[in-house]
């Protein structure tokens, strides 16, 4: 049994740098890197609406959105398959059996679902589907056998509820089914990227994002309005970087190349920060640098979004085909599973033979 | 739209008694009056997981007893569809996108799921596909479009449920689901049948069961020792009908022809009751006349099953088939449902188009 990566996203609104340098850079990276035996990467359109049911048209039109972001990040429908969670109804039969396996409580204790829940204000009126959604990620990756699932750290309580479904679910009926581990990003910088604002998060709802496709215009927009150190009033006052987002956002993006590039008065972040520092650096400089580094990373990807765009047809019988695919695989795992738990009764000769001889003694 | 009926049991145990007078007696009647357009009659395994998963086996050996029992109680596969549940996966991916219209609180306000939670002793450990269930039996009639549950006062509040989700759904998406109503037993001996020992409930549990599939002799040991009144210790003392189990089942099972028949000296089981109330009737004769009545009742039972025996090959046919069926009917409603939700992306060409020209104008 090999490597099986699996990610995904929920399609609600455009991919944005925080996905970018969070997930979706190290999903490309991954697959470049060919060091699996098959990669997974799907819109979760099934668990948006478990907190969007009334409001399905967003979903819709923002699956096409996502899909040229992935595309156009360099996501490789060759190399990896790329599919939508609605498509695949056996995750929802998986669903159903791994919820008879997980008490109410304890979904109840996952810390993550707890935030989640806070976050969205539902209070008394949680969604079933919502509450249950543990779960039903748990069968979303179980369903593959995915043994690699790249993810932040606050996604590793829902993965060790995966672990523990599996864990399980392999114990009451046959080792079927495989778990899975958390790949986490490689260094703190990737691990969640302010907003513009300064503010802990990327959220559409702030409107602190830069999308992967916003174009040049937007994004200088963007960066000139960046928070960075409000202590920092003239060019010549020491300045701080700890907190300042323009300087999180070179922490993240640039490189050494970069500054031989944009700004060859420096060798690397790390000389820039300590100019900066001392003071005498003014931030309008260092955003301009930013705005050339974003740019430099966006422009390739921007043109492979405009060519995408030109045959839309063509994104959806991508989708269409990965969808199948990802089909394909989800049906063989639950063909194992329903023998597993014995409840493929008429394929069952030995069950149907046993039950004739016992009639036949009677 | 014509009448469709739904009803099934949980394939925990043979059916008894308390089932046949209670729903199984019912649907064969119905059945046969022909005033519907599509009867389904189903084994809920899925269901019954819900609080045995760890116990398929018990399930996998219930069904082919329950089936015979069905088929022997007279259910005919030519005039209704037989099925297992667990083989129609739509009623998994129904569950899911109904789960996204009732809150956690609505479930746990449900008072059948209060009792049922009570009854299983299951306390902080309620499994989630327990709790869930209530969903998951409003998608197992919503799939099949039924029109009318024949079901006890009990199940009330769950087809409340069903039709406040299907009045959800078609308000949410689009007017596909079809709201069903309850169809209550006639009268009251039909609603609940008290075990043998005179506890209110017949429960394999407690022993007190009559099975349909009991032969003679075990029926006339089970009449023998049943509870009948407890102050009427001499024959000639004046006897109670009231909460006398053995007068309770004549009530549920004796007809005038049966006294023609098995004891001619009354005309009616009122008769029999005057002067049981009187004094100077021996419960052994009633018990004889019981045990007379259901053996009448249960012999045609006994011989059809005793054919049904014989080829249970066959009987995993006619389920197969019955499978088969239902799930065309499950699916055909889960594609109106998809496209009512808009989540038919790749049939949905007015999506395709309208994106492709969205993009073409940027």
């Amino acid at each position: 049994m090999g490597k099986i990566i699996l990610t995904g996203d929920r399609p609600t609104g455009k991919l944005h740098l925080g996905h970018y340098v969070g997930s979706l850079r190290r999903r490309v990276e991954l697959q470049n890197q060919g060091d699996y035996d098959r990669m997974f990467v799907f819109m979760a359109d099934v668990q948006a609406l478990t907190d969007n049911a009334d409001n399905p048209e967003k979903i819709r039109q923002n699956i096409i959105e996502v899909a040229l972001d992935y595309l156009s990040a360099g996501l490789d429908p060759q190399k990896c398959t790329l599919y939508i969670q609605s498509q695949i109804p056996e995750l929802a039969e998986l669903t159903t059996f791994l919820m008879n396996l997980v008490s109410v409580s304890r979904v109840q204790r996952n810390p993550t679902v707890k935030t989640e829940i806070k976050m969205r204000n539902f209070e008394a009126n949680i969604p079933m589907g919502f509450f249950a959604y543990p779960v039903s990620q748990a069968a979303d990756i179980a369903a593959f056998k995915a043994t690699t699932v790249p993810a932040g750290e606050d996604q590793e309580p829902m993965l060790e509820l995966t672990r523990e479904l599996v864990r399980r679910f392999n114990q009451v009926y046959a080792p079927v089914l495989v778990e899975p581990n958390i790949m986490l990003p490689e260094n703190a910088t990737a691990r969640r990227l302010p907003g513009t604002d300064g503010k802990e998060k990327m959220s559409k709802s702030l409107g602190n994002c830069i999308y992967l496709s916003d174009d040049a215009d937007t994004v200088w927009k963007k960066v000139k309005t960046m928070y960075t150190d409000p202590t920092h009033l003239n060019i010549s006052d020491p300045g701080h970087v700890e907190g300042n987002a323009v300087f999180t956002y070179l922490d993240a993006f640039s490189t050494d190349e970069d500054f031989a590039e944009f700004w060859p008065e420096f060798k690397s972040l790390d000389e820039l920060k300590v100019a900066y520092t001392a003071g005498g650096i003014g931030d309008m400089k260092c955003k301009k640098l930013l705005n050339s580094v974003l740019n430099k990373m966006l422009e390739p990807i921007r043109a492979r979004r405009h060519e995408y765009e030109q045959d839309i047809p063509e994104i959806y019988n991508i989708l269409k085909k990965g969808s199948l695919d990802a089909r394909e695989v989800a049906a063989k795992t639950m063909d194992e599973v329903r023998a597993a738990m014995q409840i493929n009764y008429f394929e069952d000769e030995a069950l149907i033979q046993s039950q004739a001889e016992r009639f036949k003694q009677k």
